[in-house]
């Protein structure tokens, strides 16, 4: 590895991109790992911008993640929410105190007009994440979900319903006007490796896609491309994706969510159990790694994350001697 | 006392008043106390309304206060204001996170488009407060202080410098345009008995004076209207009222606290440690109560608000024998 490589951008949602993150932070220099962040899911609560997805990314990567839920701020209070909840505000978005200092702090520089992108890397240096946090875009950009009972905002959605109703389509509010965020299209021409985490693609992958300044930069970047699977087995290691993946008819084979991302992908990351979808997956000219994927800890992460990077060094000699 | 009063109004700041008040509830009926509330200490932090008497008197009312400092909620956490010191933002207004819970509330409603006064009477009613609590105004007042670095807003003063450089002179921005709360002069019009605070006559109950429409409803009121002295022996109980009075060339007399309130009260109610001042005060025209006025704990408030009832319900039926 030693050289190689120097700057490595991931496509990443929350919990498992942020785990993967982790890993791969682990397995690099310091300061090699960018992380491209989605913000589909981002909402407001009582006037006060939160970012999921970001936050998740940023307490991941400063070892202030709640690691049993997945996110949030280990060992925080919600005494804050419980004022709001006695006050008559609605509190099913379960925001810790220390998670509302961020947001507070990111409301109060929103309004005083910095960027969504400055906001986060400062509160990323402060908070001490081990890779720099690029959100897609400083612009709008909101996933909404039709179901029975029409269009629903992803947060209320996802949370406040528990991802009821199903899903019958997706859209993307906001991404054919959002402008890619420079620093995140610096970061794609600096990097020598991309990697799509094993985040939902409908939920966490294509929000950013979706902005064409983004699709453009990854779908032209002469670097190796790999996605990584977030299935196992035909199923979610986490979340919604599988039974999303059924109800809009897309089956949960490994090798559908690789389709996603045709032509942004070079190779492809799946798990050992889906070994089996390999060769259709080579067939489509992707190298593929079949290894386990799974993430239960930190350790997992690095092993992954080590396994990807030696892999697409590897990749990278023999298509350079061939 | 049995039937009067049905309606005190108090005027008030934080502490002392919410102390005052506290003790008022306990001697009255459920329902009976209405308390006018100072506005100009309010402050923005981080884009979040702060109404520090406000909140001071809403969380003693409802037995919420943090006993040992006066102010702020008992048991609070700060994992907020820690994050956010840690990103960087000013963090000398000790803000706790079930204090910023309703901050945000606030806040939040503000931007929605509601009154002041709405927000502050729910806030009261669903966090448990045994009186209404009414902002002198729905509009913006500030006090503001003049010292030899110039003119400083309140917070940053009071708290953020503990209240230094000495004070040479005090203004309350916005006092002109701003409308008296029509609940506020309603309650005066309903009040049977009107009680100023032992509150700091400079930094809380002056600005509400400086409002002319409180002031007016005040003058005209045809009840009895008493006044509290914040000083014993010439030293304030709390907070830097009698340097501040003394660097004015004001004294730092029951009598002089008295003065400032002349055409507004009928009575004066100063520490037995004063009582040598009372012949002044009679001689104004004044009826007089010496007692004591320490507030140590609730049970002193109540004996205190108990014998402030008893005195004014004596005064008013011998004036009405007379």
């Amino acid at each position: 590895m030693a050289n190689w490589p120097r700057h490595v951008v991931m496509i990443a949602g929350g919990v498992g991109g942020a785990r993967m993150a982790e890993g791969l932070t682990r397995a690099l220099p310091e300061g090699a790992l960018s992380v491209i962040a989605n913000i589909g899911d981002d909402e407001e609560f009582y006037g006060l911008r939160v970012c999921p997805d970001i936050d998740t990314l940023i307490y991941t990567l400063s070892d202030r993640i709640d690691r049993k839920q997945g996110w949030g701020v280990a060992d925080d209070t919600v005494k804050a929410l419980d004022i709001l909840a006695t006050l008559g505000a609605p509190a099913w978005m379960k925001l810790g105190d220390a998670d509302f200092g961020l947001h507070i702090w990111r409301s109060w520089r929103l309004a005083a007009g910095d960027g969504l992108t400055e906001i986060t890397r400062e509160a990323a240096r402060r908070l001490g994440a081990r890779a720099a946090v690029l959100p897609a875009s400083d612009d709008r950009l909101r996933t909404k979900l039709l179901t029975q009972e029409g269009w629903m905002d992803f947060q209320p959605w996802f949370v406040g319903r528990r991802c009821e109703p199903p899903v019958r389509a997706l859209r993307y509010d906001g991404a054919d006007s959002a402008a890619a965020s420079p620093a995140a299209l610096a970061a794609i021409a600096a990097a020598d490796l991309i990697v799509f985490a094993p985040s939902n693609p409908l939920l966490s992958i294509e929000p950013i896609l979706a902005i064409a300044g983004l699709r453009q930069a990854i779908a032209t970047a002469h670097v190796p491309r790999i996605g990584v699977s977030p299935l196992i087995g035909g199923k979610a290691v986490k979340g919604p994706l599988a039974r999303m993946m059924t109800g809009l008819g897309l089956g949960t084979s490994a090798a559908g969510v690789a389709e996603r991302y045709h032509g942004l992908i070079d190779g492809f990351v799946l798990d050992a159990a889906d070994a089996h979808e390999s060769e259709a997956l080579l067939a489509r000219g992707l190298s593929v790694l079949a290894t386990d994927i799974l993430m239960r800890d930190p350790a997992d992460a690095q092993r992954l994350g080590a396994e990807l990077l030696a892999w697409a060094s590897h990749g990278r000699k023999r298509k350079a001697a061939s």
